[in-house]
């Protein structure tokens, strides 16, 4: 069958205008970094589950792939299309319904932003905890199916935490829907849990319900200095118990820290520390003294700055968030990043050891490390080698495991890592895994070449 | 191959003493309410992960069913052995290893039970939310497989959020072994969410790394009068909004109230309330000064009974933890019991309706409810029919199903509830469940007929 008649039923399903090709299906086929492309026969931008159903059964019964995708925002090319596959976009699965008041739960389509769930959420006074920098792009459908954290999961949990039920088509079409919102359920295997993070190899998720957070009003923010890494894990378990409404932990070193400082035009905020924190704090009330008192117990480094309003906060965390756009711009290649989690006990070491090999392996190459510390979560940043040079995948995501590191805290494996997926599972997980795609999508027709190797 | 071979192979693998038959066997093939028994070959007490896929082997090769179990105390003949089977205990497999302190962790072997891990995590300054009446005998394998909640999943969620990761043997007696306690890590399907809630369908779980909470030390206990029903979505939605803290929302009714009453010789507790709830809030500090402010929103009937001290709230948690012994004593019959979830809004009406229902049908019978208001969660029980009277099944479960509920809040499907799946989920999600049990036991090794229909 042609790739005309395939289009001219896809037109039909979601209406001509909803099936995009050439320069209109570009965006769709290059991830945000421009490290991962791909190509295409169609995006297609179905507006219903029924209509999601439609695309897949036509386009399972050609063998033509399908790429559930969100909002692009991923690393690791998960919804990078591959040549002949169609993108479908859940997009326009966008609706939010209202928040129930009685249980702090709210419905919503894929195509959501977690940007527009945290702002329904708010309006209701409740809060959608999770959060990151790409929440007006990153979708409800995209940071389930890659069980996306953020910068709250100390407190708050992954996407997975929130998830109270799915629903979603599978690779035969069939719609699976469980969206009652009751906590306490045990019926059966909890399809939920399985599909989030399953990166659009079991199902593709149309709308979610989700379980949200109080809205604690009171906010609190300090930069604290250490003086190295090595006791990073006693100072994350004091500051757990000491304030379980610590919601941020954030590592900066630093390297990281004099280039933002020359970026900002600002002076380095504790002079001296190899190591500086930054601790974010939510409660009903009186956060920032809950926050001094969590802080006491530290043998910090020089002065502790410590924000109790929005403008204050914000211009602490502008230290931490600046490190993305400053180490984007060190050149001469866009950098290669890592998003890898270690044990805390190792991260000191691992810092070393990914410092003096890629020193010994890449002269001249820079390694920028920061990321949230309080669950273990590094993002790794080299810049120098070019982005085809495979050899520092290989040494950051080797150390990474043999630190009994994950190679991947977010994102998941996509096509980046698959790989590599060994360094983190054993040929009987990946066993296991194979058993389960094709349980569910015997054809492979849900983004094959995502996730297994 | 003959019984005895089997035996004896058993008997090689975990040592003759671990392999226990007739009488002592007993005690393995009927759950504690006497309500459902059966038989089995043997029960085997594994003594090492290595010993639980030999065992799992060994039944597996000669087409005998494995019935995984640890302290049996569930309630719908989940871990009841059918002829033929044998019994897996878990309960040798008891170890506890250290509480990390810097990410509040702890790996425990599957038969420890949840009142020994409290215990380990209290010894270290941490603390086990999960908890319920059986904790001394209940164990972690056995409520991970059926994803136990207990009084605190308002607060701290059912057993699955503190799942981290599992040791388990599968069909074919492969281990999968991720206990690396990486909060954020998204290297695959997450097979422990999987297994968690699958009711020993699809693996023996072996083993688990479990996240724990800080141990808040201050804790406040209020026993509440409402009106009626009516408002209890209101209620709840206020309070969880209020005071994040409240772990426990229990109801009572005024029946079960006054048969409490007469059982303990004491005044009933709030007179003319329909509705009691006791609400239990734990914090840092200054519990009853929060859970005051929390109640005064309430459209409270009589006096609020506020306790702040240990003996004082087990007096009030009295009231509603005598309801269990209360009502197995009415007779003549033990009672129905069911274990069921309903939206809070539709409560109300659901208790009415299950009163008239019942009365109409069974003319004498009483029916008697309290719970876990703030999830949702109902025990319902119903005395006087004969325990096989199964109309009385029927008619609870379809009209929880018909309030848009779930016919199992805890303790999972296991045998009782099998023909009533169907009431809670579609024919859709019920297949799909047939594809994960085929695909990770071809066989049908690991307690069949326990969960699919």
């Amino acid at each position: 069958m042609s790739r005309r008649e395939l289009l001219d039923e896809l037109g039909d399903l979601v209406g001509p205008a909803h099936v995009l090709t050439g320069e209109l299906a570009a965006s769709a086929t290059t991830d945000w970094t421009g490290r991962w492309s791909g190509a295409c026969e169609a995006v297609v931008r179905p507006g219903s589950t029924a209509e999601v159903s439609g695309v897949v059964v036509a386009c399972a019964s050609r063998g033509v792939p399908v790429v559930p995708q969100g909002g692009n925002t991923g690393l690791v090319g998960g919804a990078v299309p591959q040549p002949g596959s169609v993108v479908l976009s859940t997009r326009r699965l966008a609706g939010i319904g209202p928040v129930d008041d009685a249980t702090g739960q709210v419905t919503a389509g894929a195509g959501a932003t977690i940007g527009a769930v945290a702002a329904a959420a708010r309006a209701a006074s409740w809060r959608y905890p999770v959060d990151f920098a790409a929440r007006d792009s990153a979708t409800l459908g995209g940071t389930i199916a890659t069980n996306a954290g953020g910068h709250h999961v100390l407190r708050h949990g992954m996407t997975r935490r929130h998830v109270v039920g799915v629903e979603a088509v599978l690779a035969d079409g069939a719609v699976v829907s469980h969206l009652g919102g009751l906590v306490k359920d045990n019926t059966g295997y909890d399809l939920a849990a399985l599909l989030c993070g399953s990166e659009g190899t079991l199902g593709v998720i149309t709308a979610a319900r989700m379980a949200l957070a109080p809205a604690d009003g009171d906010r609190a923010v300090a930069l604290v200095g250490l003086a190295d890494l090595d006791h990073l894990a006693t100072v994350v378990g004091h500051l757990r118990r000491a304030a379980p409404e610590i919601e941020a932990l954030e590592l900066m070193l630093a390297d990281g820290l004099n280039a933002v400082a020359s970026h900002l035009g600002a002076p380095i905020p504790v002079p001296g520390a190899e190591v500086v924190i930054l601790v974010e704090l939510v409660a009903r009330r009186d956060a920032s003294g809950l926050l001094v008192e969590a802080l006491a117990g530290l043998d910090a480094i020089g002065d502790t700055a410590v924000a109790t309003d929005g403008p204050a906060a914000a211009s602490l965390w502008r230290w931490r968030e600046a490190h993305t756009e400053v180490i984007n711009a060190v050149g001469p290649h866009p950098p290669h990043k890592f998003d890898v989690s270690l044990p805390l006990d190792g991260m000191a070491a691992f810092v070393a050891e990914v410092r003096a090999d890629v020193a010994h392996h890449h002269p001249g190459a820079l390694v920028w490390i920061f990321g949230h510390a309080g669950d273990g979560n590094l993002h790794v940043n080299v810049t120098g080698p070019a982005p085809d040079d495979q050899s520092i995948d290989e040494l950051v995501l080797t150390l990474t495991a043999a630190a009994g590191g994950s190679i991947s805290a977010e994102h998941g494996i996509g096509r980046a890592k698959r790989q590599w997926l060994h360094l983190s599972r054993s040929p009987e997980e990946i066993e296991v895994f194979r058993s389960l795609k094709r349980a569910l999508d015997p054809g492979n027709v849900l983004n094959p070449g995502v996730l297994l190797p």
